[in-house]
C-alpha cells in the first residue's frame, strides 16, 4: 500500500484543489440530505469557465524592471503566460476559488517569477524594491486567508514570486534528530524524503499535499497530529529568510537559548511581508512504529470538553494522543447523517444510552511500538470512560484519518453545486473555550440565515494544550446572488465574534488579508507599531507582500 | 517540614548572595582538601569591606529629574541613601561580588526609584525619557551577566528601577491552568500564593529564592526542573511590557496562535533593554503528589550523552524525567571528594566495574501518583541500564536536590578565601554536545592555567532537549593580583569558544553586557539592526539599560 503521506499529488487545477481526478463525490444519498437540509434546488453542476474566459488585466510589468529580473533567473523563469497567472491570481479560499470557477482573474500578478536560488531570491527582491514592483511569495498557494493574493498596493507592479524551484532535503543530522529542507519542498516530497532516514515531520495539515516547508514556517501552521509533535513554531530550530536588505538567518545553533528576544519567531509567521522564507531546520522524529485509534462520544459538547481537558491537563505528556479530534453536536449529526445506515444505527445505539446529542471524539496514538502506543491509550480511555464517554468502533477514527486529507476536493463539488462553504478557526484558554464557541456559532448562523436560507454551522476541537484549545468552525449555506459578499458578511461577523471573545483571530491559517483587519485588536498599538518598525527594517520600501499581516498607521500616529 | 520551595529567604546582602546565616560552610576536611587542589594558601577568610569605605561616586542625578520621578512615585520611593544605592550597584557575577566585596561600588545607580504600580513604571520610564536619565530595571538583582549594572551611557544620569513593590499573584484560572503575577513577586512568594490552589510553576532557577517572575521573563530563564516543565518561554502566555512609548501586552488569548511574527517573544529576553515587564501570565501545573529520585553512573560522559539522549529521543515525552543532570568526569570526581568517605567508597565500588573515571547523572521525576512516577522511572532506569549506567543510592539525587540552592553561598565563602568561582553554560544539538564540551574546558583550561597555577574546570549538561542539551560549566582556580583581568580573560576565552563551536553563548543566563561582545556573530548583522529596530520604535531617546543586549550599529551601517 502506498503510504498517503509520501504519494505525490500533482499541483492544483487554477479553479481548484489538488488534481480533479482524485476526488471523491459525495454518495447520491449523502448529497440528498445536504440538499435537503440547505434547500438547494437539484440542478446539474456548473463547471468552471474555460480558461480562454478567464478575465484577466494586461500585465503591468515596465521592461526594465522584466529584464532585470530575467538577468537574475533566467529569461525562461519570468513567466506571464496566462495559465501562470491565473494559477498565481489567487490562494485557495471559498471567495478565492468563487471569483475564479466564474472566470474573474483580476488579481493576477503581472508576471511569475522562479528563482533556482536562495541567492536569487535576495536578488529578485533587491530587483523589486528598485524597480518600484511589489511581491507576493508563492509556495504551495494553498492560503485561505488571502495570503498569496497578489496586491501591488502604492507600487508600479506586482509579481509573485514562485519557490517551486527550491525543493529538497539540504541534510539531514539523525544524531539531533532535525532535517534542513529548501523552502518550496512540499509535504509529500519532505516526507518521502525522511523515510529512508526512518523519520515523519510529524506535520500533516489538511493541505499537507500541496503545501510546501516555507509556508509552513510563514504561516505558523499546526497540522492535525501538532497535538502530539507539536505545531511548526515548536518544530523549527532555525530558518534563513531573504529579504530586501540582507540574508537573516536566525537559530540553528541550540535547541533552546537565552540570547536575547526570540529572533526566530519573527520569522515564523511572517508571510511573505518580512521577506521570502528560502530554508529551514526543523525537528524531526521516527516513523511511528504502531499506531493506535478509537472513537467515544460524550452526550454533550461541554462534558466532552470537560473530559478533553483531563486528558491533557491530568494524564501526563506522555499519554495525550497525537490526534484529538472533537466535534460538536452539529458536527456530529451532519457526519451521521452523510453516513448513512451505519451512521443511523450509531446514532440509535448512543440514544439509547441517554446520549441524544452525542459529540464524537477521534483519537490517533503513534508510537514506537504496539506495546506503548497500546498502554496509553488505555490510560487516555480510562480516563475518558470515567467522564462518560460511550466507546464507539475505532473503525470511525479510521476513516476519518483515511480521508484526511479529502475535504477540499468535497468542497470544490459543492461549489459547482451552488453551495457556499468556508472554515475558519481560533483558540482560546480553556475557560473561555465553551462561550467562544457559543458565541462565534451564534454570529455565523445569525448572518446565513438572515435572509431566511437555512445553514449548517459546525464546529470541532482540533488541537488541545495544558492551557486551552483550538476552534475549527465549517460553515455550509446556499449560494445567495452575490456569494463572495454573503461569505465576507459570514467572516466579518465570526471574526468579531471571535475578536471580542477573547480568541486569538487565527491558530493556525495566519493572518494574511482577511484577518488583518481584527489584527490590531489581539496585538495592540504598540505591537502594530512593532510590526511596521521590523518591516521598515527589512523592507523599507514596502514592496513585500502589501496589504498583508501588517496594520496600516493612522494618520495620527508616528510611523 | 517547611517546603524549601515557598520559604522566604531575605533579600541578598548587598556584598554576597541571600542571607548568610543560610550558608552551609564547607567542612574543614572538603576546604582542604579544595585548597590542596588549588595552592590556595592556608589563611584566614577575608571579610568585605564595610558598607562606610565603599566607594560611591556622588549621586548625579539633577534636580528636576528627581523632583519630576518624586511627582510620580512619592518622595519616600527615590532614594539615593548609600545602603540603596549599592545594593543596585552591581548584580551577582564573580566580577560584580569581587568588586564589592573590595569596596568598589563605582557604577551604583544615582538613585533607586521604587513605582507601586505598572502605570507608575509608564510614568516613571517617560520622565527617564524627557529628562535624558537612563534607567536599568531591578527585579531579584541575581543577574550574572552584567544585566542590573547601571551604565550612564551617553545619558546625564542613570537610575535603578526597582519592582519589589510590584508583587503578588492578579489572579489563577484554576480551569486553564495559568497564573498572572506582578513582576517583583520572587520565586518562594509566587510558589507560596499558588499552593493553596495546589498549584506550583515549577520553574527552580538556582537562583530561585530571590529572582523574581519579571526577572524569569526579561531573562528567558530555564530552571532545574525545566526539562520537565518547559523554559520560561514555554510557560509564558501573555505580558505587559511598559515601554517609554507605550504600554504593549502580547499574548493571553491563547496558548498557541499564528497572528504574525511571535510578538511575546520580543518581551521574552527582552532585559530591560525594550522596557520593563510589569506582569505576566504563565502555565502553572499541579504540585507533584509523588517523586522519585535516582543516581546512576556511565564509565564515560561520552556514553552517558548517548544514553541520556537516548532517553529524550526514545523514551517519548511522557517518561523523561523533570531533572536530568549528568555530571563530566572532573565534575563527579571533584564531587566524590568533597564527599569525603563515603565518596571515596562509591569511587572504588564503581571502578572495581570497570568506571575509573565515572560520570553522575541525577534524575528526579514527579507527577500525580506514587504508580505513575515509579512506571517513568522504571522505564527510564530499564533504558540506562542497557546502555551501561550503574546504578548507585538514590540518596545521591536527594542530596543534590536538597542542596540546589546553595550554590551561590558557597561561592561567597570561596571568594572570602581567595578563590575565583564562576560559571558559565550553553546549548547547542547533540551532534556537537561532546566537541563543544572540550572545545570550552579546553579554552577555560589554557586561560586559567596559563600562569602555572591548578585549576577545576567541570561540567554538567542541566537540560535536554530531543534536539540537543545545555552544557554548564563552573571554574575554580586562585586569584592573582588583578582577578576581576583574570576572570575576563577565562570569560573572553570561554565565550569565543562557544561561539566558534556552534553553541548558543547563553542557554538561561541571558545576554547582559558580558555576553553582548559574542551576540552579534549568533544573531548576525540583520538580527542586531531587527534589534536595534524594535529598541528605537520603543524607547526612540535609548534610556533603557544602555550597554545590555543590543550591539552598537557600527559606523558603515545605516541606523
Amino acid at each position: 500500500m502506498t503510504d498517503p503521506l509520501t504519494r505525490p499529488v500533482r499541483r492544483s487545477v487554477w479553479w481548484g484543489w489538488g488534481d480533479p481526478a482524485e476526488a471523491h463525490p459525495l454518495p447520491a444519498a449523502g448529497w440528498a440530505a445536504l440538499r435537503d437540509e440547505l434547500g438547494v434546488p437539484a440542478e446539474p453542476p456548473v463547471p468552471p469557465v474555460d480558461l480562454a474566459d478567464v478575465r484577466l488585466p494586461s500585465s503591468a510589468l515596465p521592461a526594465g524592471a522584466r529584464a532585470a529580473l530575467e538577468d537574475v533567473v533566467g529569461a525562461a523563469f519570468v513567466t506571464s503566460e496566462r495559465l501562470d497567472r491565473v494559477e498565481h491570481a489567487r490562494g485557495k479560499s471559498y471567495p478565492d476559488l468563487r471569483r475564479l470557477r466564474d472566470g474573474d482573474a483580476g488579481t493576477a500578478p503581472d508576471a511569475v517569477v522562479l528563482p533556482g536560488s536562495a541567492d536569487e531570491v535576495g536578488a529578485v527582491l533587491r530587483v523589486c524594491a528598485e524597480h518600484d514592483v511589489a511581491v507576493v511569495p508563492f509556495g504551495g498557494g494553498t492560503s485561505v486567508v488571502g495570503g498569496v493574493t497578489p496586491d501591488r498596493g502604492t507600487h508600479r507592479a506586482v509579481v509573485s514570486l514562485d519557490l517551486r524551484r527550491l525543493t529538497g532535503l539540504v541534510r539531514v543530522d539523525t544524531v539531533s534528530r532535525t532535517a534542513t529542507f529548501r523552502a518550496g519542498t512540499r509535504g509529500p516530497d519532505a516526507e518521502a524524503a525522511l523515510r529512508p532516514h526512518g523519520l515523519t515531520l510529524g506535520h500533516y495539515p489538511q493541505s499537507h499535499q500541496q503545501a510546501t516547508i516555507g509556508g509552513y514556517v510563514a504561516t505558523r501552521s499546526a497540522g492535525q497530529a501538532s497535538t502530539g509533535y507539536g505545531r511548526v513554531d515548536d518544530l523549527v530550530l532555525g530558518a534563513r529568510l531573504e529579504t530586501p536588505t540582507g540574508t537573516f538567518e536566525p537559530g540553528g545553533r541550540s535547541p533552546a537559548s537565552a540570547a536575547g528576544p526570540g529572533l526566530l519567531d519573527l520569522v515564523v509567521g511572517s508571510e511573505g511581508a518580512l521577506g521570502v522564507v528560502t530554508e529551514a531546520t526543523l525537528a524531526v522524529h521516527p516513523v511511528p512504529a504502531a499506531t493506535a485509534h478509537a472513537c467515544v462520544a460524550f452526550g454533550s459538547f461541554a462534558d466532552a470538553v470537560d473530559a478533553l481537558r483531563g486528558l491533557v491537563q491530568d494524564l501526563g505528556r506522555g499519554a495525550v494522543p497525537e490526534v484529538c479530534r472533537l466535534s460538536d453536536a452539529e458536527e456530529t449529526r451532519l457526519q451521521l447523517t452523510l453516513a448513512g445506515r451505519r451512521g443511523a444505527a450509531l446514532r440509535r445505539w448512543l440514544a439509547a444510552r441517554g446520549a441524544a446529542e452525542p459529540c464524537l471524539l477521534v483519537l490517533v496514538w503513534e508510537g514506537p511500538s504496539e506495546r506503548a502506543v497500546r498502554r496509553r491509550q488505555r490510560e487516555c480511555l480510562a480516563l475518558l470512560r470515567s467522564r462518560g464517554a460511550h466507546r464507539l468502533p475505532a473503525s470511525v477514527a479510521r476513516s476519518w484519518q483515511a480521508g484526511r486529507f479529502a475535504a477540499p476536493y468535497l468542497r470544490d463539488e459543492l461549489m459547482s453545486r451552488g453551495v457556499l462553504v468556508d472554515t475558519l478557526e481560533t483558540a482560546t484558554t480553556w475557560d473561555r473555550l465553551l462561550p467562544l464557541h457559543d458565541r462565534v456559532r451564534t454570529a455565523l448562523l445569525r448572518s446565513l440565515t438572515g435572509s431566511g436560507a437555512p445553514a449548517i454551522v459546525q464546529c470541532h476541537v482540533s488541537h488541545v494544550y495544558p492551557t486551552g484549545a483550538s476552534l475549527y468552525l465549517t460553515f455550509v449555506t446556499r449560494e445567495e446572488a452575490d456569494p463572495v459578499a454573503q461569505w465576507s458578511r459570514a467572516k466579518s461577523a465570526a471574526s468579531e465574534a471571535i475578536s471580542q471573545g477573547g480568541g486569538t483571530i487565527t491558530h493556525h491559517h495566519a493572518v494574511g488579508t482577511d484577518h488583518l483587519p481584527w489584527l490590531e485588536h489581539e496585538i495592540g498599538a504598540v505591537g502594530a507599531r512593532l510590526l511596521r518598525a521590523v518591516r521598515g527594517e527589512l523592507d523599507p520600501s514596502g514592496v513585500m507582500n502589501p496589504g498583508t499581516l501588517v496594520p496600516a498607521a493612522v494618520a495620527a500616529e508616528r510611523v
